[in-house]
């Protein structure tokens, strides 16, 4: 940030009264312009027969890698309401969300990123403007190699662990820099 | 929003392209400036007799009523984090972080709010600049009539519910505006 969103003044960097941390703060309105954590909201559309909806991005990051429907969460929504529109723009998808399965903390980045379990309710699904594909994956039939984002990783092979034992377990998970 | 904090340059709402909401782009350099949800991060410091420590508000909102220690989720931290942190500011008191133990959307004001359990490590606190008065308060102390928010009051009441039954379950809840 180096101008004021309000005044459109330069903005500098300086320590507020009794604040712990330098803001962005405006040098003629005085405005202080706080950065926060974004959170990505995503959802795990399982259909009746046990596989799991899947979509190829056809943006950056990742293009071309598999990965859950998930993506920013917008204002005026709630989670869940996030998880059901990100499946309906990434793959024309209608989904019933159930539990908030994981969230991870993706401090380097400044992400908090929610997944919630949910029913794929019909079949009626395409890939919408940001997926090259849309498919059901049996467990045995993920693209492990392909998978777009470690969280998805983590998410998919906690699922099919606690699926198996019959009991899906909320997991919070705070991941570091990837090393590679 | 009225001016490009990249550029200083006046923004307008428009649509981008595949988009399916208005942004405020930047006139000259045609930045796209998301606005997203922020999330309010807080504890429950219980301390080994059982008792909750709750502090009383010396700043607006709710100037003077009763609050878990939370506030808004810095960059570069974990949702742990900032709640461990968010209570050694308010409260001058160190807990060790438990299980997440309540989220709340509240879209109308576009935030998400995180509560987690956590065990108070000693009875060395006192009030932040942030509080009046910081105290530990039993189950039939909890002044009930002079709590800040209503997630506070639900947390509070969830959970000495599931501590009788000694049983914490995760709540995910969504909030719609108060009424009066």
């Amino acid at each position: 940030m180096k101008f004021c969103p309000e005044c459109g003044a330069p903005v500098a960097l300086s320590l507020p009264q009794d604040d712990h941390r330098e803001r962005h703060v405006c040098t003629v309105c005085n405005t202080i312009h706080y950065q926060n954590p974004k959170l990505i909201v995503g959802a795990i559309p399982e259909w009746q027969d046990g596989r799991i909806l899947l979509c190829r991005r056809a943006i950056e990051p990742r293009h071309g890698l598999w990965t859950l429907p998930a993506g920013f969460m917008e204002n005026g929504e709630t989670t869940a309401q996030a998880a059901a529109r990100e499946t309906l723009e990434e793959a024309n998808a209608r989904i019933e969300i159930l539990d908030l399965y994981a969230m991870y903390n993706l401090p380097y980045i400044n992400q908090v990123q929610l997944l919630y379990r949910a029913t794929l309710l019909d079949l009626d699904f395409s890939p919408g403007v940001e997926s090259l594909e849309v498919e059901l994956f049996g467990e045995n039939e993920i693209p492990w190699d392909t998978l777009a984002f470690r969280p998805i990783r983590y998410t998919l092979e906690h699922y099919f662990a606690d699926r198996k034992r019959d009991e899906f377990i909320f997991r919070n998970t705070d991941l570091t820099p990837p090393t590679r």
